[in-house]
Parts: structure tokens; C-alpha cells; sequence
């Protein structure tokens, strides 16, 4: 029987998926269990991308530009010049969700054994995205106590070798909601440039800034324009996650070009898709208020309902619809495992994405857990709740 | 400024790409341009699956499963049993285009460095697949005067080092049209078997095979389960290549569980996409014979006039919609330049694909070109005879 490839061996699985068989096990014990493990929001999507491929006029279901089309190009750019980020349509190249325009910025400035910077903990599929591009991930630890904020500029310095392509942020960030300032990104634009390498700031949780915080995009920072990389996904700003239409801009027309080869291998990004997408752009701002407001009231009462517990840390997230909550306990692996397998009231439990699945070096956050807040706060009471008398009886 | 990878540098452009700024000019004069150079068909995609986005009754647009969903794979499933090709809906994983499933293959079975045998000429992004994945292609030559019939299988042994890990095919082919008989497939499996190697076989032109002949799929050989990875797409079968959904299919367990890792990274098939693709499965089989019986006419059409042509060698394809052609010229690249940019016929022009970019062996095929009958037959006749007058007067 012919071998897996070691890059096959090596492609992580998610955190969570180890813990599906006991989610599927308490649901057959006729459990209900509350899902703070997933990235999917409960939001509706805005009623004119869903409209907008129910009346198209399509007879063939034809391949798009394999960058996407240029009109889609431009009302993007016209998107991003509201938000203060002056590109053009030919910056822009349409993927297939946010993940492939990362896979296409890996393969387009990184080869076998080139590294990457990464501040952990981080969005996990960062690591699938490496190993599939051959390249290595060199983790910068941020600190719960920081509320993880940019780690000391040095500490990414000395992890600089002649191997060093990019750093990579995700701002806000997944999992730990933490929203950069204008300061660090300033600091990494410096660093950046010294060393040449390329800055990818993954940016797909844009909109979800909180409490009066502006988002400073790396794109908005003068004399970066040959090293940045901004990686955009409409999943997330428009709760449609199924569509998979994201984007990879820069100003750099080398990554531009480079890109495109990637993405007419591919052919083209999805067509419906790209039909929603072009719709939800006109999306009014009232929907955007509704939904902050929901996230932030969201946020508010999950970051107060974890505080009372005793012996529980949480980083108060600035953005996006996660948190990462330090627990007392060893092992969050065995804890959430034990939550589905083990406990309930009322026949409720929890399902906890367990924080380590998002570090690079071992043993980090073996005691954290993120929790994502995409559940209504009626839900999000209850499920912390249950976290709380868990707490209670659970010993490691 | 930072440099883009050599994998970004190595990264082919399509075989037409120079072409297209030729083409443009030659819209900008007002001329018409026959488009023999795509493999976009005419074909109308099934009204059940553009009716299916239609009636949608979704109001969150949300990932679905990454290996696509239990019910659509059921039917897929289902799908290939009428086939008579037997396989479980976990033994598919569903993929964004048949594009994606050669990604997932490639990356599932090998590592950096690690060599794919691949028959020439042969569809040209698998090249940017091996570039991207970091795998060499190796080709072994098939020739014009064979009608691409698989070459002897003692060629493909002589390339079999350590390194090789796969023999990669496709059936019916792009661009040869050519169809492998049930004997050929034999010799590859006794190949791969002897060697431990996987067999892939592009098998997304199933449908499209004529003159009576059936397609024999790789997943029907006996004691090839472990060896065999299918790769399959809706984009041809239906005329949906917008959609962007295919699938890879392998009774290998590892390989399922790892292109599914891969498939995990990046969450989610497109949503809308499988909505249709699923109805698509119920078109009746009049569609496909409609279908068969234009493109048989259209065939038989191209084939007739081409040979008419003095110096003109053609290979008559048995299935797929691509057939190559060898002209009396030194340079098929000068020459389709040249079409565009100076020669027409009462203001109409041809755009042909130059064969050599589907040879990865240099200077091979360098008088050949590749015509997708894509076109309705009128256009293809004067398609034809504008290649035929110019020839007439063209000088290498
Ligand atoms: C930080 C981050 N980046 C990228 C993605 C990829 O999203 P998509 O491919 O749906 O655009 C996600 C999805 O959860 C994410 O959280
Ligand atoms: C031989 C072959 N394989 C795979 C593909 C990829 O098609 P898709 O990604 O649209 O399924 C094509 C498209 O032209 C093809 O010709």
C-alpha cells in the first residue's frame, strides 16, 4: 500500500476535532449542548446578498476572471475607500474565501523552509496553511496578562533569521479579539521594512472593532506599500461563511502577479458566490450598528459572567466574537472532553475550544480555552453558567 | 523590497495568456474572434440546478461540513453506482472544483521534491498543482500518430525512481480527446501495484465519450483500492463550471483522511455551489444525450474540415471536447499571434491554444495547437476555414 506524504502526516487537525465523537455522544443522550467552540455566527445574512442569487439570470453557470471580475474588482476597492484604504481593482484579487488568499500569499512569497513569524496564540488553520506550503511557523508568545497585545518588538527581532519571509497578524484577531493600534502596527511597518520582509495582516474581522476603537489596516500605513498583504474574507463582515469569497490585496504588483498565477491554476472563485458577495456590498450601515451592538452586548456579558468565577482570567477582546478565558484547571483538552462526556444540569452542557490547538509552541495555554460569543446572550448565560459549577466539582 | 518565492517565480502562466492582450487588440479593431482556445463550453447548464439557487430558503449563509455534506455525498454516491463505479459516501470529499481535488491529492501522497509521471501533453495546470505542491512532474511522451494512446508501459517504468510516487491520468483526456480502453487501465494498475504507487486519474470528462465507447473508470478495477484517487468535478458534466465544485473519491482510508485535513484548513466547499450541484444531479439523461450527440456532430465537423487542409495531421479524439492539431508550421505560438494580430477574413479571426504548453517536455508540440469545440458548428466551419486560408499564406 503506497505512503501519505509527511506533509499529510503533519497537517494538524483542528482543535475541536477530537472532541465531535463526545458532542455526537451527549446529543444522542438527548443533551443540549451549547457550541461557544465554533467560528460560525448565528447572524442572519444581510436579506440582499441572499435575494441576489434568487434572481439571477444566469443559463450557464460560467467560470469568472480567474481574479475575479472587474466590476466586482471596483465596487470592493470603492468598499475599502470608505473605509479609509485607498487601493485600486487591480490590487485586488478575488479567492475563495480568506483561506485561499492566505494559501495563495504563503505560495507566492515563501518556499519549502522559508519561516514565518506568527504572534500565538493564532488562528490554528494558520498551521495547515504552512504545512501545506512547506513553510515553518515561528511562534511569538502574547500574554493573557497583556490582554494580548503586539509582544515587544524585540522579541520578533531576535527570531528573525535569513529564512524570515513575513510576519503574519491577524487583526482583529482570532481567537483572542484583540485589536492592534495604530502604535503597533507603526512598530511592525519599521521592522518590517529594516528586514525586508513582507507584513500579512489577516483583516477578515474589520467591522467587529468595539467600544468607539478604530481599525488601522496595515494598507493605511504610508511607505508599506511594498511589503503589505492584507488577506479579506466577506464570511465573517456579512455572516456568510458558505459563500467563500475573500480577497488578497496589496500594492505590491510582484504578489499581484504571483498570486494571479495561483489563482488561474485554479480557474476561478465561485460565481453565485460572487453575486452575493457583489449584492451585500450595499448592505446599509444600519446592519452593521445592529449587529456590533448585539456582539458588543454580547461580549459584555460574557466577560462579566466569566469574572465571576473564582480562579478564572479573561482578556477583555476588543474585537471580533472570541475570547480566550484561562480556567483552574491543568489540562482544557481533558476538561472540555469530560464537559460533554461527563456533566451537565438540566441535561446542558458546553462545548470549549481548548486554547492549546491555537499555539505553536508546545505546552502554551494548556489551561486556556476560546470561547466564541456566537450565540444570543440568553445562551451565552447559560453556557457560562454550566462552565461555572463544572468548575466546581471538576478535578484534573 | 521583499522578493516574491521561487515556487511564485516557477508558476506557469496559462499557455494563452500571452495571447490575450492580442485578442483584445484585435476586439478594439472591431474584428470578431472565434474563441477555440477555452474550455468554458456553450452548453446550457441543467435549468433544475440554476433553479435550485432560485428557491433557496436560507437565511444564514453558513459553512457547511468540509468534506461537504452527508445527504449531497449520498447522492454522489449514488451518482457513480449508475456508473457502475462502487463507492460510500465517505469515500468522497467533496472540493471547490476538480482544481482543488488534484491540490488536495497532490499534497495528501507527496513531499517536496517527490516525482509524478504524468503522460504529455497533458492539461497545463498540473503544472501549477506540482509547482505549487513542490513535486516535479516527469512526462512521458504520447503521440499524435498513436492518437495519444497511453504509451507503452515500459516508458513509464524507465522513469520510476524512489521519488515517484504517483502516475497521474486523464481520461477522457484534456487535451487529447483521447479515451483509455479498459486494457490500458490494466497496465497501469499492474504498474502502480508492482511499484506501490498511486494511480490519480482526472476522470472529469466521464461523460463526455463517444462513438459508442464506455469509459472505464479506474475505481472499477479490482484490488486498485488502495491505490486509485479519482478525481471528479461538476464544471464539464453539467455546464456549471462557475459553480466550482468537484470531488476526490479514493477507497483509501489515509488518503480520505488526510485530503479531509487539508479540506478541514480551509472549512468549506462554497454553499450555493453545492445547492445546485446537488439538484444537478437529478438532470435526465436526455439533457446528456443532447449533450453528446452536439458535441459528436461538432467533432465529426472539426475533424472533417481539418483534414481537408493540406499539411494538417489531427488526432480524432474519442471523448472530452478538445482535440490537437499538427500544422505545417515551425511555431504555433508565432502562428496564433499571428492570426490575431494580421490575418482575417471579412474582419473574423481564430484564437488557438499553442500545444506546447501542455507538453512539459521542451520543444515538443510546438507545431500543434489545441481546439476546444466549444463553439456551434457554423462557427467552428468558419473557424476552420479562416485556419485553412491562412495557412495559405502564413511563412514561419
Ligand atoms: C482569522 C481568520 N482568518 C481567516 C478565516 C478564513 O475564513 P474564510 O475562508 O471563510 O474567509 C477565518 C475563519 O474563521 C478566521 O477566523
Ligand atoms: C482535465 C481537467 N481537469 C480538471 C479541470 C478543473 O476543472 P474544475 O476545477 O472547474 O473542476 C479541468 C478544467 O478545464 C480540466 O480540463
Amino acid at each position: 500500500m503506497p505512503n501519505i506524504s509527511n506533509k499529510g502526516k503533519a497537517m494538524p487537525q483542528s482543535p475541536i476535532r477530537k472532541l465531535v465523537p463526545f458532542a455526537e455522544n451527549a446529543y444522542k443522550q438527548g443533551k443540549t449542548v451549547y457550541h461557544l467552540n465554533i467560528g460560525q455566527p448565528d447572524i442572519k445574512t444581510p436579506q440582499i446578498a441572499l435575494d441576489a442569487v434568487k434572481v439571477h439570470s444566469l443559463d450557464i453557470l460560467a467560470y469568472t476572471r480567474s481574479e475575479g471580475s472587474e466590476g466586482y474588482r471596483t465596487k470592493i476597492a470603492d468598499y475599502y475607500a470608505k473605509n479609509d484604504i485607498h487601493v485600486k481593482h487591480d490590487d485586488i484579487i478575488v479567492t475563495t474565501g480568506g483561506s485561499e488568499a492566505l494559501l495563495f500569499a504563503f505560495g507566492s512569497i515563501m518556499d519549502t523552509d522559508d519561516e514565518i513569524i506568527i504572534p500565538e496564540p493564532f488562528y490554528a488553520n494558520y498551521n495547515g496553511f504552512s504545512i501545506a506550503s512547506g513553510v515553518n511557523v515561528v511562534p511569538v508568545i502574547s500574554k493573557i496578562e497583556d490582554n494580548f497585545a503586539l509582544p515587544p518588538i524585540e522579541e520578533f527581532e531576535k527570531l528573525i533569521t535569513p529564512k524570515t519571509k513575513a510576519i503574519l497578524i491577524c487583526n482583529p484577531g482570532n481567537p483572542t479579539g484583540y485589536l492592534y493600534s495604530k502604535e503597533e502596527i507603526k512598530k511592525l511597518a519599521t521592522i518590517v521594512k529594516k528586514h525586508d520582509l513582507f507584513l500579512i495582516a489577516d483583516e477578515v474581522y474589520r467591522e467587529f472593532a468595539y467600544d468607539g476603537a478604530t481599525h488601522y489596516s496595515i494598507m493605511q500605513e504610508d511607505g508599506l506599500e511594498q511589503h503589505a498583504i492584507m488577506i479579506d474574507s466577506v464570511s465573517k463582515r456579512y455572516s456568510m461563511c458558505g459563500a467563500r469569497i475573500g480577497c488578497l490585496v496589496s500594492k505590491n504588483k510582484d504578489v499581484i502577479q504571483t498570486a494571479l498565477k495561483f489563482a488561474q491554476a485554479r480557474l476561478s472563485p465561485p460565481t453565485l458566490a460572487q453575486i452575493a458577495s457583489e449584492a451585500a456590498l450595499q448592505t446599509p450601515q444600519s446592519y452593521f450598528d445592529e449587529v456590533i451592538d448585539e456582539y458588543v452586548d454580547r461580549r459584555n456579558t460574557l466577560i462579566e459572567e466569566l469574572q465571576k468565577i473564582e480562579g478564572v482570567k479573561v482578556a477583555k477582546p476588543k474585537g471580533a466574537f472570541y475570547c480566550i478565558a484561562e480556567l483552574p484547571i491543568n489540562d482544557a483538552d481533558v476538561f472540555a472532553q469530560w464537559l460533554l462526556e461527563k456533566f451537565d444540569i438540566n441535561d446542558e452542557t458546553v462545548m470549549v475550544a481548548p486554547a492549546a490547538g491555537f499555539y505553536s509552541t508546545p505546552g502554551v495555554g494548556l489551561n486556556q480555552i476560546r470561547i466564541a460569543y456566537v450565540l444570543n446572550k440568553e445562551s451565552l448565560i447559560k453556557a457560562v453558567n454550566i462552565i461555572k459549577e463544572a468548575l466546581k466539582v471538576y478535578k484534573d
